[in-house]
C-alpha cells in the first residue's frame, strides 16, 4: 500500500531559482528518509504559499516524517502548516497514468 | 513548466475496491484530459476525505480542469471542495527522485 502526504503553508519566499539554491541541500536530506518513493516540491508565489506532495511506501513513515517535517517547518519560523495524508488508489491511479 | 493541482473533499465512501469499480468509468474519462500528464486518486476512509493530485504540462489546462471538476463534484452532490495550484519546482523534485 502507497501513502501521499499532502502539505502546504503560507511562505513569503524566495521562489523559483532562488528557491531551488536555498532548499537544495534540505532535499538532498529529504532524499534519504526511510519509506519515502518521491517528494513534489511545489511553491505559489501569487498565493504566497510553498509545500510538498510525498509518496511513501508505509503508513507508519508518511506519519513518522510529517512529524519531523512540521517540527522543522516551525523551527524555521513558519505557521499554519496543512497537511493531509492519504491512501493511494492504485489502480485508478493505473488509469491516469502513474504507477508506484 | 508543470502544475500541480491538488483537490480534496469530504467523501462518505465506498472506498478501496467499491471505489475503483464506481470510478474507474470517469478515470477512464479524466485520462483523456488536455494536458494532463497524471493523476493520483487518493481517499482516507478513516477521516472521511477524498481527492486527487494532478500534474499538467501547462497552467491554462490546470485551471480549466478545476473549474470543470469542481462542478461536476458538485453535481454529485460534494460540497466544501478544497483545490489548490502549484507550480512544480523541478530541480528539487528531480533530487527527491521524480522526473516530468
Amino acid at each position: 500500500m502507497k501513502y501521499l502526504l499532502q502539505v502546504d503553508f503560507p511562505y513569503e519566499g524566495p521562489f523559483k531559482e532562488e528557491f531551488t539554491k536555498s532548499m537544495t541541500g534540505l532535499a538532498q536530506d529529504i532524499a534519504t528518509e526511510e519509506g519515502l518513493i518521491w517528494k513534489i516540491w511545489t511553491e505559489n508565489e501569487t498565493e504566497k504559499e510553498a509545500g510538498g506532495v510525498y509518496v511513501f511506501d508505509n503508513l507508519k513513515d508518511a506519519n513518522r516524517y510529517l512529524d519531523k517535517h512540521t517540527k522543522r517547518l516551525e523551527s524555521f519560523g513558519f505557521s499554519n502548516i496543512r497537511a493531509k495524508v492519504f491512501e493511494i488508489n492504485e489502480p485508478l491511479s493505473s488509469i491516469n497514468n502513474i504507477t508506484f
